[in-house]
């Protein structure tokens, strides 16, 4: 006997389920084209290459999804959406005016270890701007993902976005730790999973890495610091206070947009070995119940390179759903009635031969724009409400023998049970009352 | 250097064609959701077994993505959705009360010589209704099919539903022509192809398996029937009239509803080796340049088998955006606008500590439900115009040196030029003015 269940780490979105994915996708969109950002979409296939060029070592080699196609070319299902639009975005950036913003709601496959929060295939809000001039691609990236949590209700006791700046990390390593750039990769590595890290192995790690005490209490003294002042001043301390300008320079415009609230400087988000080469940010779920990254993103500068087109400067964010779900969950963002269908009216007869009528009249009432459910087969009236009521109808219509013969129709509003009498000869009537929602 | 270009036979939605994607994805979403259907989605990955059991032959062999992944599990890319369908719905169906109706809009994968109307992936809407009473369901489903065509303005000048029954079929192979299962199997293959083998090679095939010439005179009797009123003439007289009784069923309320002007009998319709049972139907370009299948579906009763349970009866039909878009494009059905981008107000400074006060706008206006664009960097006033109008914005707000002083902001109304100055100490004001698309 065949298996019911899901392939492992995936799910079946039963429509129940599906309403509130297709509630946060409706909450995406709307945040992205407020901005002026268009919808692209790319392939679910992309070459092995595109991945090899871009995407992290632990994805490669642990995560991704890659086999042998019937022509043998050695394809992957695309375990992230940046790659495809880097290679999309070489194609036409030439043509485009600048800044070029857009978003994308691809699904996506990663072979993880299935648990909270993480499952095999998920969707992910990607939106990119290309080309914007000075940080204001960051900020506006900034000021996208935190409008759109703020879409569901979210605030600045619930979320809180960490910010970092590879262009620190880079003059903290090669500058001041004057580290080469194989230890500096792996530093951001460590950087990267630091808070994961019980004190001892972290100590274990940094002395692999820094054979001097001076570095070593450097590099604590960084990992200690706090909030933007402290790393002004670290900075200003070792010679390099020109590492804050990136920094510096947003806060003014995310001053005018009321979002320092939510702003605040870690020294452990790196981004791994991404693409980053600018400001990097997290978005964390400040309940300790569900202490984990909702979204991230950052400034990259080479992201064409690969497609041997000149550089074009880009921002960009990513955001789960599953991630997202667990935090609107979490938080008791999700509104009641989303899990819940809705129709406009649903249509019963107990006359067997009053079934095309009512199909008759569906058909008109549809084409106002209506949705509307025939019950197929004759019914029991007072089986009826039963049924609407799951189905979310706001009115029930009915024909029994009297409204056959009188060519009428009964029409009933759910909440009140208010009860009317429609002609079939003059349909409009019936749907100005369903319209406006009173009979 | 990585190659710029999609995988073979997948295609790259820049906005311009994602634009038109949607379209045609509201489109589908509207009008299943006008007859009360939900909304439902599964793992881009299944079992291949789940396949093995319900697909055809071709598929399973030539066309499917399948591959063992990291833990040895043979996985496939859904080539289509009705196997996952039957899937889910057999581990809910005791709960639900019917009919249950579900549509849904998924990509699926198949590995195609790719060809004008054929890419290796796709969208494809589904809608089924599992329970339905009689051959209602049947009707519903063809009323959803022409609903959908007729919301992009089609009419029957352009499109067909060709029609036929998978007992009428049965009764023809089993019962008056008396072949066996296997040879029967074998000859609903050769319907399915007959139109586009030449007169010889079919009769060929048609000598392989019908031995006699009575026999093959009844079957080339058979394919060259035109019309209902001409099949039922035909199993009357080989004394079978009980098997139209599916397709006499659905003739009046195909009435009711205003569809039979669309309803065409064809002899080689059979939906090859599929689940089907019942009804089964294609739905045609009459335009002879497009001469292709745009929707296909019909009735299956024993989908849930494959996982041990009871029979439910199920009827639905599948339809692709290639071929879709094809037609459209072939009829001209495409609004022009839909291709473009919109925006409400695109707001703009040539002062560059106004930017700010940019921001701050865009924030409250996005706030009350507004698309704005705001140009990050200070811009030429006369090079604004033709910025704006490629974005689709229907008014430019600018801020010059007297604006910024007098804290005021200049609209301007692309359409009619029309410009009036608004106090930014009451934005709403301007919000109105937006919203009503006048100032």
């Amino acid at each position: 006997m065949l298996n019911k269940q899901p392939y492992k780490g995936t799910r079946d979105f039963f429509p129940h389920d599906k309403r509130i994915l297709d509630y946060i996708f409706e909450r995406m969109r709307c945040t992205a084209e407020s901005f002026g950002y268009e919808s692209y979409d790319g392939p679910l296939l992309e070459d092995i290459e595109l991945y090899k060029a871009k995407s992290g070592e632990e994805l490669i080699n642990e995560q991704i999804y890659d086999f042998t196609d019937r022509g043998e070319r050695h394809v992957a299902i695309r375990p992230e959406m940046t790659p495809t639009l880097a290679r999309m975005v070489a194609q036409i950036h030439r043509e485009y005016s600048k800044p070029l913003r857009w978003y994308s709601i691809p699904n996506l496959m990663r072979y993880e270890k299935p648990q909270k929060g993480r499952v095999r295939e998920h969707w992910q809000f990607n939106c990119d701007i290309f080309g914007a001039p000075g940080r204001m691609g960051e900020v506006e990236i900034l000021d996208i993902a935190i409008s759109l949590l703020k879409s569901f209700g979210a605030n600045s006791s619930q979320f809180e976005v960490l910010i970092n700046d590879r262009q620190v990390i880079d003059v903290l390593f090669t500058k001041i730790l004057k580290l080469n750039s194989e230890e500096s990769t792996k530093m951001i590595k460590l950087i990267d999973r630091s808070k994961k890290l019980t004190p001892e192995l972290l100590e274990k790690q940094i002395a692999e890495f820094l054979k001097e005490n001076k570095s070593v209490t450097i590099f604590y003294d960084y990992l200690k610091l706090q909030n933007f002042e402290e790393l002004f001043t670290f900075l200003d301390n070792h010679g390099h206070i020109e590492a804050v300008l990136n920094l510096k320079s947003i806060m003014t415009p995310l001053q005018a947009l009321g979002l320092i609230e939510f702003i605040k400087f870690d020294p452990t988000i790196a981004r791994g070995l991404d693409y980053y080469t600018g400001i990097v940010f997290e978005i964390f779920d400040k309940n300790p119940e569900n202490r984990r990254a909702i979204c991230g993103g950052g400034a990259y500068a080479d992201l064409l390179k690969i497609f041997d087109e000149p550089s074009l400067p880009g921002v960009g964010l990513g955001l789960g759903d599953v991630t997202l779900l667990d935090f609107l969950k979490t938080h008791k963002l999700l509104p009641e009635k989303i899990t819940q269908p809705h129709n406009d009216i649903q249509l019963c007869t107990d006359q067997a031969d009053s079934i095309n009528t009512l199909l008759s009249i569906s058909d008109k009432l549809r084409k106002s724009g209506l949705k509307v459910i025939v019950s197929l087969d004759v019914v029991k009236f007072n089986k009826v409400f039963k049924d609407s009521e799951k189905n979310g109808a706001d009115f029930v219509g009915l024909i029994g023998e009297n409204e056959k013969n009188n060519c009428t129709i009964q029409i009933k509003e759910m909440k009140n049970r208010i009860q009317k009498e429609f002609k079939l000869n003059d349909i409009n009537d019936l749907i100005i009352a369903i319209k406006k929602k009173s009979l």
